[in-house]
């Protein structure tokens, strides 16, 4: 195990409250497969956070959740709608492909967000030699970890509901959105318009879990109704789930998900904030992205190849673009101003 | 919680060695998915155990070991052969058809067994109508926790090889099996000729995990080599893999895996034992498979329907075959005399 | 090419008047892939001749209208029922599973055909480990050449209509079931409540070419929508489509289909009866299937292995049993009584 | 049927000499699939004429073609680099996806075509989150009808081969790319070190048919072998065989499939040629595309919409790019001088 690790909030293990919920409800015997009424006593408390019009399912990961949100609202024909840097496209090895037979098409993105207009333009339908687009897929936040205003959402959702079509949200880290809003998970979510959501766990201090919510019931019941079977077709039914259950009731009790997710969020501001304050801006280190919930990201052109490494085999974190030595810094419920002191101070020493 | 069940194996929960293990590894950060030190070395100790001719790899559930190690050895138009009971089959609505694309081939099967003269009369190649045999999946034990030999698997094991197969053991319960027979799963798997392993771990003890293990490499090492690539897609990618390594580790140390399979074996034989010294047997009650690992299967034809849910609220069982009120009783290494005394003096009550 | 053949309907070629059609509309130019008038037109033709509730499509081949047909009606998890012996299941090379994705669940057959008994023990829905049964898929003529009454073809069709499930014909000789029982293909069809027919031309004298046809449109209007997206996927959609329109225009027209059909099933009768009428019969000859539209099965058990290999190379046909040596001789527009004539003499005279 | 279009060269129809071919092997009685004598001699004949090291095999259409000679080349863990332009990526719906459930990655093109250093970039490997790149996919001609010299298909070939991939060439109009280059097929292909092409004859004057070759075989037998599964699975194995086979018997023969072609390019040509010497380049018409084959794109932005539609109702062509009101102007071995002089001189009229 590593000391410190900006790498990935992933790296950071189980939050102890999380630990402790597993182990209270491992005495006795318990229904497998979620077929037990603790699991859906959890899954009804996860429903009413989120404003009730909406039924949730537990899964294992992040791949999982947004393999089965997608293939939940596509036909054989469909193509989802993406921007170019989305996870489904970048990070998953064509899983949602393997899975649903669809084509993710790539749209243009600015700090990994799309807009109404770029996704009209691919709003064509009837033509029997083409795709036909059914679902728009975003990620809040976003791959670079900024945020979409919940107006932003509303326009989006509004876009596909006009033709028929639905939104999906990639929620791996959607709780360090609602601390970065200062809004709910169902504010940004829910009342946005939002047809399913990828709700993050793992990320962020879960041992392993996420959850898919299927909102707008009135019109989505019969996909909700039939999401058991494309969860177990996705390999992503767990025999033992009131582990899971377990988990998502003690992080959302007392808000423990938002409390992680805003330490980490502040952690990466008082990154920003140390880094602004040292000397490295004025030596050719400068930000790539906003910081606007748990990631930075700065361009170490400076540094040489070798410092570089040296530094990543201190700090533990991935250079995303490597032409111009940009690297994403991420933190978590367990980063630490030590961690982040050290980081910046080394950094400094560098570029004496 | 409910306090006793036959139910399944996988209604027990988790081992308290397995659960310490898994805090042991929850200090500091760790790189994510299985990209760490310490979860390569737990899967040398795991190719180690299982004979060293091998890979290993962590997946997520047992549905998701089945499908990659499958789909691993597919060709888009081949056929998969399994007896007609398989899991594969009957359990896994359709999971492996669905990523693979790929019929499986029902068999006759006895006890849940398939004979090698079943197996040849399948064995056609060349017509190009016809999807193309290229993989025999069995379980051990067997969907009735009946076993096949050494002997039996390598029978079936050189039949495939001949015509150019292969051959996948669907091990969700393999402990159980090395504990019936009394031999290691090296013995029974790697020296018998099985080309990949579903290595259970979950209905033993485990909170989540099972391996993929894919053997005879001086064959199959490409095979081997793009299994991340079809893991990841099937979602079965762990992003803190250390936590399943973890498990690993403790479920192997100290032959853990089979002290837990040997225990519920026991029980299972002392099921079998007082239901054959009750009066239950003299009244209509029978055995309907021979009791060889940890499931118990009678028929309860004698009860009526009100009796027999009465004794389901209180056990937790399942009816296997509703025509002669066939039920399989389980046991785990959690399973007590308690429990079984109970069950077979209130069945005894029944039957007055 | 060959004198003559038995072995299958398709070895016969072209009916002149369906070339002399090809040839006409070859002047000038013309929209491709079906989006043109006269294509529309033709299909207008072919929906009146099955009774207006209906949308007709034109594909290429049997297999292409059997996938089309399936899928368009199927979700991810269903599975399709059918006779083990289905043409899907023996002669498709799992064509129907690779495009969708879907199982076939075999079920057993007698004489080709299914019973609603049969099908009623397979229509379980709700357990999320199963596959969930969504289309019952049966061929008119059989695979063994002989006919479903229309109430048994109501009786399962209601059958499947009473849990919200569907039913498709394999018509790829419908035609020869019309003659057979001398009712209309709409009567078959239509009437019976039958959601989707694959509906042949190609072994009945076209060149190529099928046509996909859904009924029911009240329910089924959705379905009809996206087919033609699904045969662009199937690589069903033909550029050059007037030619397919133009073959099915002649083949309609004074029911060329029905008269080519009859004459098919007439010598197949005319077949049956010279049998019936030589020597053979006495000498371990024996019928396996009843003669009810253009195909006859007989077991040749009696012939050494030498003498069916010759009698092979002269007319034809192939070997449907080998364990009893059972032959099956297909009879088309082009078969002659000369050529059955000399097949039964020459059959005597191995008996002498 | 329309007296004149350049909307497509699969508006033209059936070469004569075609139709004479069909109705030559329409006498007697002939085995089905491929699986006679003369088809076999047939495809004898097509891998001479390509240069002896290829294995060649008849399918129905272009999607079938490209869907084939792709998916003989992928894992399902693959990508297919192909131009942002490709068929497969703007006119298949999907079929490829569908088939494979492999992403087709777009490329940025320039006049249809992919230079080694964009695919450079793509040719990762090893990273157990990405899609693996395994073969690219050109056409050629390009989609806009613009040609790769034969150096630059070469090169793109050693460069796919150099990382294990591979290179196949969407042929659909090869033809024409021969008779552009004044090269044999098998200098453009063969010795080029092409893999697989797609060999069109439907868009150059066949009723229906083209082939799927598969070269380099001495690397390449395996996939070779077992095509013909993958062409069924496809639903593109045609039953009357022999009739693909005698059109493709006639195209070769005394290079009828280059005469055709090269009447096509002339007259795009010719086209060409008209529009520079007729008054409207200096009226805001110009040329957006090199003609190299038998294509012409013009930009007619100078008209009103009212006179774009008016003159694609009386020759039918399509609208490329409605943003300049780009059109394509395809030629045929049915275009006459007399259709183009007429398109000049109503173009000029309208400008006037």
């Amino acid at each position: 195990m590593n000391k410190c690790s900006f790498g990935s909030d992933n790296h950071s293990g189980v939050h102890p409250l999380i630990l402790k919920a597993i182990e209270q409800v491992n005495e006795g015997f318990c229904f497998g497969y979620g077929e037990d009424e603790y699991t859906e006593g959890v899954l009804k408390q996860i429903e009413a956070l989120l404003g009730g019009d909406c039924k949730a399912f537990f899964v294992l990961n992040g791949t999982g959740a947004n393999v089965i949100s997608l293939a939940s609202f596509l036909k054989p024909f469909s193509t989802i709608l993406a921007p170019s840097c989305a996870h489904i496209l970048e990070d998953e090895c064509g899983a949602v492909e393997r899975f649903s037979s669809c084509r993710i098409t790539p749209l243009p993105q600015s700090s990994g967000k799309v807009s109404p207009e770029t996704v009209s333009e691919h709003l064509k339908f009837g033509d029997q030699h083409k795709v036909q687009p059914a679902i728009l897929s975003i990620s809040q936040p976003t791959e670079f970890e900024t945020l979409y205003s919940t107006k932003e959402i509303q326009e989006l959702a509004e876009l596909m509901h006009s033709v028929g079509g639905y939104i999906h949200v990639d929620g791996s880290r959607i709780a360090n959105a609602a601390a970065g809003l200062g809004l709910s998970i169902k504010q940004i979510i829910a009342d946005s318009g939002v047809d399913v959501l990828s709700f993050g766990g793992t990320k962020n201090g879960l041992l392993i879990g996420e959850a898919v919510v299927v909102f707008n019931l009135k019109k989505n019941q019969n996909i909700a109704d039939q999401l058991v079977y494309i969860r177990k077709q996705a390999t992503q039914l767990y025999s033992k789930n009131r582990f899971i259950a377990a988990q998502f009731e003690a992080y959302i009790k007392d808000d423990l998900y938002l409390k992680m997710a805003d330490h980490a969020n502040k952690m990466a501001k008082y990154l920003e904030q140390k880094i602004k304050e040292s000397s490295v801006l004025g030596k050719g280190v400068c930000f790539t992205q906003n910081v606007e919930t748990n990631g930075v990201y700065i361009s170490l052109a400076p540094l040489s190849d070798f410092q570089l490494e040296a530094l990543q085999k201190k700090y533990i974190f991935y250079v995303w673009n490597e032409k111009i030595k940009e690297v994403r810094l991420m933190c978590s419920f367990k980063t630490t101003t030590e961690d982040i002191d050290g980081f910046v101070k080394d950094l400094e020493e560098y570029l004496v």
